[in-house]
């Protein structure tokens, strides 16, 4: 043993910082939260995160706790590709009765946004092995995108912190193709409009394409609303519609990613799915991915649906899958989930958060573009809003990632009694330091007031710091 | 759309048999099941298999509801690489000090087998970069086995199964190298000892290592008792303490998988670890990965254990873990699991399983290996048995695949109420057909009695079966 083991032992965690504990949390309720730092409790947290942009309902929800207890009792686990259960059964059809008509036709659940990914993969192998197209065997996917831990949903996704495991990834020449990703606030051209920006994207992504052998490509995978990598840009006006007249002029499976910002977090609708932002039913995806909010932190479940031309396929070749995950269509999870989603429906939760989320984001928005400080563009929709930082709002240059404005701004936000997430920027300047904020469906107008409050407060002391430092000039 | 949505739709789930909902489980208790299929339910079923031998306690465990609704209550979602919680510390703990001392300083909980050998890769790949040794990147797994079912776990495993998802896989020659399987039955020679055997497996792995450049290899992965792709094989002696040498030897990462082995399920010493029959503690992997048995079906958890020497290599590095999943560390399935293993300890149930299972397996072996049927092997350790199917003892010839013998031995155990899995054999005859064995550690010796016969029961019927259409001979 070196000297290391010999140290006391304060974590036995296996991640984040592996010497120590960390923060921890020790209770929750509603949009509030209380966290243990070196042996002292903080209380009356807001949560602007609710994680990583999981929670729909409030924490320490007495109803939930019942649904919890009512599903317990009532599940019973078995391997679901020998014999499955009722409640994955109940869960799809709810899924998929509160979507657009004919949009989805069936549901599978596994345990995380990876394994969704993962799984949409392997569905999408399927598919052109039912139609006996074989060799369409290439995934498009985006820069700057971010589909999972696992190294399959690693492939799809490309951002800095990807690169470490490059050997392990899909080849980008033959297999894991990328296109641009969309970035109004970047890569949109002075003078340009969102639909000109959205034709220029569409025009290389098609280009990509017939460069690469439509026949020989499988699928077409974007986020929706981008989430961790990217920070919730909305898509230019026509994006998404001009990738899924792609997806089929050139039979290629459309693939939107709403793990993160789909199941309520952003539908103009009352409803669950991020696309109807943008998109006609006629022009849905044929897979989606969810997770997330779908369990709301409660349980750990995550979702793929799938549209009926893919379902189609599988009933006009074999009809089967073979295998699957231990835990997939887990039953005490699935019925939890349903209850959730229920009572999400019931209370027009949906409805709330989109309408209290674009809310605190007009907030935000209004009051950092009309002051000195780091803010160079806010943006997002519903519950789903980033706050990207530059050291100049005219040349929108990131600042440089050695000031480490990440945990600095965390740190200040839990100083501040703010639960955000922040994420650096990429090392090539493509996209600059940034939080991200999801809360609850729950929060009330009071609510909004208190996040936008305590953002400000963090980020216009951050702004102080960086000032006195010289690191921002204005 | 086509005439095939148009059609009345019974199942809203896609896995299994898309077009229909197959068995449905409705309701357990103790070491019985209840199942639906087409409308009929059937009760008493006895649940040898436990699903993919997932089940520690018994269903309906009244304790264990208290231990759900007591963790639901305490617990509080948070994203665990920015807050984590003492849930996940606690189990962590649990597991090390309840594993021989010293052997692991720190786990990593999330919520599948998958997800754990994903996550180990990743983690191997880091522990290199720590130690400055990028360099070190090929992954040395065996044929006929299973690490999981997303994209990365595929990759490290190979059974006819993955096959169509090659394209999506490792490269086999620059990263993915494989070597032969362990596997007695078929590949001992006559004449040769287990060690011999042994000897030569790692002789042959040597080679391997050599050809591969070991400066250039970063990790040797096995399941110490494999599971559903070869059938509970229990190495032969000394193979696992030979092939730690080797990792010694030429500076690799030893890691094991015991995801479907593991956590009590073959455990001689009343305890947990699968290795724990084959190695001494001075041997044991430097990563281990488990599922399964940790949730015991109730939550969806599994997880790393990682060995100082990993630990080590990050304490004296970076300290830090970048990202994860948002449901790693997930407090309330820790504080169920942790619940759970506590159980198994105070009631003495992994040493009930180790001694009930292997009642079970001498059972099966006596009658089977002294009448005329298919039966050509009875394997296993404690609560983990396999039976492999041949149509002539002597040769060990497999049947020809196109009698669909899984399907039709699962169907005659459920008509005989015993609830088993099946597998295919190998198209290329290096495995028949098969059946698994892996009841709850909770089972009684009446219990072991009513699987035995009604497992003996099944295979007498299947043999006549073959018997009556001339594809079994004696």
């Amino acid at each position: 043993m070196t000297a290391a083991t010999q140290a006391p032992q304060n974590s036995y965690n296996f991640q984040a910082t592996v010497d120590q504990v960390g923060p921890q949390i020790v209770g929750g309720q509603g949009v509030h939260i209380s966290i243990e730092r070196d042996g002292q409790v903080t209380d009356g947290i807001i949560d602007a995160i609710t994680g990583a942009a999981v929670g729909a309902l409030g924490h320490a929800d007495e109803e939930v706790y019942e649904i919890i207890n009512k599903a317990a009792r009532q599940s019973t686990y078995s391997y679901p590709c020998l014999v499955s259960n009722k409640s994955s059964e109940e869960l799809a059809k709810f899924y998929i009765d509160n979507s657009p008509k004919g949009v989805f036709s069936a549901a599978l659940w596994c345990t995380s946004g990876s394994e969704s990914n993962e799984n949409a993969l392997r569905l999408i192998r399927q598919y052109w092995l039912e139609r006996g197209r074989p060799e369409k065997v290439k995934l498009i996917s985006r820069e700057s995108s971010y589909h999972g831990f696992s190294l399959g949903a690693v492939s799809i996704s490309w951002n800095p912190r990807t690169e470490p495991y490059t050997p392990y990834l899909m080849d980008r020449e033959k297999i894991n193709i990328k296109i641009p990703c969309a970035y109004s606030y970047r890569f949109k051209k002075d003078g340009e409009t969102e639909e000109a920006y959205a034709q220029r994207l569409i025009e290389q992504t098609e280009k990509i394409i017939l460069e690469n052998d439509p026949d020989t490509i499988a699928s077409l995978t974007v986020e929706t609303l981008p989430g961790s990598s990217l920070g919730t840009c909305p898509p230019p006006k026509g994006y998404l519609k001009g990738l899924r007249d792609l997806c089929n002029k050139y039979d290629l499976i459309y693939h939107l990613d709403e793990v993160m910002c789909g199941t309520g977090r952003s539908n103009p609708n009352g409803a669950f799915n991020c696309w109807e932002n943008f998109l006609d039913p006629a022009d849905a995806p044929d897979i989606q991915t969810v997770g997330k909010t779908l369990g709301s932190g409660y349980v750990t479940i995550a979702g793929i649906l799938i549209g009926p031309k893919i379902r189609d396929a599988y009933l006009e070749g074999s009809k089967a899958i073979g295998g699957g995950h231990t835990y997939s269509s887990h039953a005490f999870n699935c019925a939890v989930s349903l209850g959730i989603m229920q009572k999400l429906k019931r209370d027009n939760l949906t409805a709330n958060i989109f309408e209290k989320g674009n809310l605190m984001g007009q907030k935000l928005k209004s009051i950092f573009l009309s002051e000195s400080n780091i803010v160079g563009d806010v943006r997002g929709i519903g519950g789903f809003w980033s706050i990207e930082f530059v050291k100049d709002r005219a040349t929108k240059e990131p600042f440089d990632l050695s000031l480490n404005l990440a945990p600095r701004i965390k740190a200040i936000a839990f100083q501040n009694k703010v639960n955000i997430m922040a994420m650096p920027g990429n090392p090539d300047g493509s996209c600059g330091d940034r939080i991200l904020l999801a809360p609850s469906f729950v929060i009330t107008e009071q609510n909004v007031d208190e996040i936008v409050e305590k953002v400000v407060k963090s980020v216009n002391q951050l702004t102080e710091e960086l000032r006195a430092e010289g690191a921002f000039q204005f």
